[in-house]
Formats: C-alpha cells, sequence, structure tokens
C-alpha cells in the first residue's frame, strides 16, 4: 500500500492557496475559517466509472467531471466555492493517470479559485467522491423551495448535448464527427455556471443545477416548493449541433430526460425579471425563459400553444412520489 | 435507479438536529453556519470492503466504523465534531442492510451531536466515504508538527487489539472465543477519544490518531515535528485479552505496527503533564506515557532500559521518507 501513500504527492501541487485555509493537505484534519456574516454550503457527489462516465472517458475529464458536477451543486444554492476534499479509489497507481486526473481537478479549481483541502487515496475499483464546499452571504442562499405560482422558469445554456453523446456512446444513436466532438465536450468537460448562481443570488426565488434530466430536477423544485410548471417546448434552448443531427421531437426528449446537462434551472418573480436579465448578462452564459410556475402541482407541457403530453419517466418519477 | 433515490428515505430519520445546521439534507447543498471566533476542521475517509474491513463485517459495524475513524481525525485536532456527509456506493439495495447501516453511523452521532447534512448514494463496488467537520476555539487546534525534544510522548487506550482481530480473521493466529470478542469489538466498533482530544487541545505540543500503526504514526509527528522518539516497549499498554493470547514480543509487534487502533498518539511538554493528567482524568479513557522525543530524527525503542532494533515497516517507511 506504501503506493498509494505516495500518492498524496500529486495533490499537494496545487496553485490555489486561499488565505482563509489555515491548514491544508498532510494533517489529521484540514483547517478553514469562515468571517462571521457567512454562511458554508456543502456538497458531496460521488462518480463511478462505466456508472457516472463511459469507462473510456480520459483522466483528464473525470478529473474535471468529479470537480465540476460539485461546483454545479455550490452555484445552485448562489454560493461561492471555496474547498474540495476528494476521496479517490483507483484499482492500481498509475503515473500518467493521475497527471491527467490531477490536471482536469486543477484547471477548475485555479479558474475558480478552489483550495483542495484534503482527501484519501485508496486501492479498490474506480470511484471518486468529492465533497465541495462554498460561501455565502449570512441568510443568502438560494434552495428549491422558494417558487410561486407566476414565477417565470428560466434555463442557462442548452439542454440535451451530453445525453446525446451518452446515446451516442451506447451505439444508440449515430451522429457525424463534427457534432460528436461538440456535444462529447459537454458530456466531458461540463462547465458549472458559478459565475451565474453567484448573480441569481439576489433575484431568483428557486434553483436546482439539472442533472437528472429538465423535467426530473424541475419537478424537484415542484414538489420543494408546493407548485406545478407549465413548460414551452419550442422554447427550450438546443445547440446547433443538436439540431443539426436530431430532429425536433427527439431533440426534445433529450433535453427533458437526458440529464447530465449541469444548466442552472431557476424560478424569478415578474418583479425581479428585468434586474436578474441584466445582472446575468455578465455570467457568460446565454439564459432562456422556458416556462412559468402555476398553483397546478403538476408538469404540463405545450408546443405552439397547444397542450401536449408528456412520455417521461422524469416526470413519472416527479407524480409517483406527489401520489404517496 | 430509481430504488438508489429511495436509499433517501433511511437518511433522514436521524434524531439529531442541530441550530448551526439552516438547511439539510434535500437541496443541492446543506447549509451551515460557524460563529466568528471559531474554525472548521475538515476531514476525508473512505472504507472500501475487503481493504478497510473484512467482507463479512455487519452493516452495523461498516457504519460505525465509516463515522468513527473520521471522528477520530477530529478528535486529533482537538475539535468538537458537528456535521458528516456521507457518500455511499451500493452493489444493491437491500433494506435490512441499510437500516442496520444507519443505527451504525446514527448511534455514534447521536452520542457526539452530530448531524449527517448530506451526501449521495450510487450503485457500485460497496464503498464508504464520509466527510467530517468540526468546530474549534480560532487558532486554536491540535497538529502533527508541535513535538519539541523533551515532550514526553503519550498514548490513550490499549494497542495492538484490532489488529490481533485482522489477523485472527486472516487466519494467521488462532485465538480462544472470549479472546475473540473482545478484539472483534476493537476492531469493529473502535471509539473516536473526541472528549479526550478536546481536553488535550489546551496542553499537547501535538497529536495524530493511530490508523496506520503507532511506530508509522509516531514517524508523521516526528517528520512534521522535525525530530525523533524513543519508545518504552515495555510501558506500551497492551490489553489483558492481548496479554493472555499472545507472548510478550508478539504483543508488541502488533501494537507498534498493527494499526486501526483509533486511539490518539500525542506529545505533552513536562510543565503540562499534570495540568493534562488532570484534564483528561474524566474523558473516558486511560492514558500511558510511553516515551519521550528527543532531537535525533530518528525513532528508537528501548527494554529493560536497553535499546533495541526496530522490526517494522512503519518505520521503514518514515525513514525512506527522511532520507529522500
Amino acid at each position: 500500500m506504501k503506493e498509494f501513500e505516495l500518492i498524496k504527492q500529486f495533490f499537494t501541487e496545487q496553485a490555489v492557496k486561499r488565505k482563509d485555509v489555515l491548514l491544508g493537505i498532510g494533517d489529521d484534519c484540514a483547517v478553514v475559517s469562515s468571517t462571521e456574516n457567512q454562511n458554508i454550503v456543502v456538497t458531496t457527489d460521488t462518480l463511478v466509472a462505466g456508472v457516472h462516465f463511459p469507462l473510456g472517458t480520459s483522466p483528464k475529464a473525470i478529473g474535471h467531471k468529479a470537480v465540476a458536477v460539485n461546483l454545479s451543486d455550490i452555484a445552485a444554492m448562489g454560493a461561492k466555492p471555496s474547498w474540495i476534499s476528494l476521496a479517490i479509489t483507483l484499482p492500481e497507481v498509475n503515473d500518467d493517470w493521475l497527471s491527467e486526473f490531477c490536471s482536469g481537478v486543477f484547471e477548475l479549481c485555479e479558474y475558480y479559485n478552489v483550495q483542495l483541502i484534503g482527501g484519501d487515496t485508496t486501492q479498490g475499483p474506480l470511484s471518486i467522491t468529492i465533497t465541495a464546499q462554498g460561501l455565502t452571504p449570512e441568510g443568502k442562499y438560494l434552495s428549491r423551495s422558494g417558487a410561486k405560482s407566476g414565477d417565470w422558469l428560466y434555463v442557462t445554456g442548452d439542454l440535451g448535448d451530453a445525453a446525446l453523446a451518452l446515446q451516442h456512446h451506447k451505439e444508440e444513436i449515430l451522429i457525424e464527427n463534427d457534432i460528436i466532438e461538440h456535444v462529447q465536450d459537454k458530456l466531458d468537460f461540463p462547465k458549472p455556471r458559478v459565475l451565474a448562481g453567484q448573480a441569481l443570488r439576489e433575484y431568483a426565488s428557486a434553483a436546482i443545477d439539472i442533472s437528472d434530466g429538465l423535467l426530473a430536477d424541475l419537478g424537484h423544485i415542484c414538489q420543494a416548493s408546493n407548485v406545478g410548471a407549465n413548460v414551452v417546448l419550442d422554447a427550450i434552448p438546443l445547440s446547433d449541433a443538436m439540431k443539426k443531427s436530431q430532429d425536433f421531437e427527439d431533440s426534445v426528449q433529450l433535453a427533458l430526460n437526458g440529464g447530465d446537462d449541469y444548466e442552472l434551472l431557476f424560478t424569478v418573480n415578474e418583479d425581479n425579471k428585468v434586474g436578474m436579465e441584466t445582472a446575468l448578462s455578465h455570467a457568460g452564459t446565454v439564459i432562456t425563459c422556458i416556462g412559468q410556475i402555476n398553483p397546478s402541482q403538476t408538469i404540463s407541457t405545450t408546443l405552439n400553444n397547444k397542450a401536449v403530453p408528456i412520455r417521461s419517466s422524469g416526470f413519472q418519477h416527479f407524480s409517483a412520489k406527489r401520489n404517496t
């Protein structure tokens, strides 16, 4: 097991040194400080090889994604990421693999000034668990439970590309090479909407990041907020790559149920709409209004202003929960 | 994967509700608060089935141990544990297994008023990663790096019992039934020295918890503090069960190199010795002085006041690192 001890050296070479980290990697615990007017947000996500990423995924993409899915949760709370702890289980020690994995982890950490403060390295089937923390002004955080009837429903970026890449991997969909490149990048290197999340803190009534699929995650907001929603299918943002390679119905299915988008889904009341759109104009992502919250406690969809039925595991999951 | 979603219900039934947890399980992140005069300590440990516990280990013991090894790290910093995040990867959903596992997790959490604030449940080979956090007055925490030449070396509890149980499991040592019961309990249900750690905060110059073995972890203190140490082998605390079933040399080998003890190893200078012993008298564990720190930068051992050579992977690991 000695070689597993030595892996720690890979994780001490990071560039980020935050002032609020009093003691970093190398003791029984890390020690951090927060100021009196801050709250701390905490999230944990595990990626298992073959379950959360295809077995052939590059180590850099695995490292990036393990950090990104956690920062995406921090973004959905409107917080600023600060520290991560990394637990990695590896079948064997491979220096090249680790070096590439670390470059994926540290590039994203450096971009957002996030410091790796500790973790654990163990031998076993490949999996990565990251606990990420972030800071937010006291009492100022977004949650899933604040959506009100009449609020507008927005989403960042385009939806469905990661799901398209995944279906291509499973050989369920054949797509052209230039399309693959774009959607593969969306699957492997999702961009957590960290700046958008912080900008939304003052304006959104509820927020979540889309990991399970638009309908499933909208279901989580509706359930937590005790409301319903209508989604305008013609408004769902789709990438050019998606539009080129898939017909409208398949595109919308991927966007509604695919998941792995790591875009933010959020609600804003009428009074905050203009302020939010202005604030988000510098957050590095387009936003699209895709519907509205209503009191129905169900999710409906419309196309060309006409109601259309939903075929979706995401929605069934939500409605099943509502009926218990 | 729907059944994996439902597992979350098992984790929402905890009794602990801390005031500093503003938002618990169920959103994208938990939200916690700390007061202005506190630091936060953070640690992460993974247990992999077949690596960190034998495959036949009871689910309750797995749950207990996953929490205990993390609280032990918090104790070694002199901090008070507050919150844990739990990532569990399971090959399949089994309600009885989960229920027992949770009882192991929650019994220990309730005892120390620690709240489970979130986590992740995924499908794959059995492993558990916990990130635990604790609180300590600002700037008041123990580390591995404060030991000074002349400081006395102490340890809580008895050493080697968990290693004896493990060797019995591997069928390398045969022991009697009443002995098995005692040492198996030490292996499966280690008691993190949380109260002792907090009591030590004012007195110890350095501390670590013994997970890798006495010599290896003493090596970590020596390396971080740039000192050496002498261990008096006749002073090492051994349980009656150990003494009954093993001769002195085998007992000491298990105590020096076995690991999995989760006792605290700490150093105290002469002036703090009496104060520390008084403070620790109510911390629920015996303490034993087993040696002294010196400036040699090596670890030596004595028996009947005579130097004896060390046979130990722990020490070799330490000395190998020192030589680079």
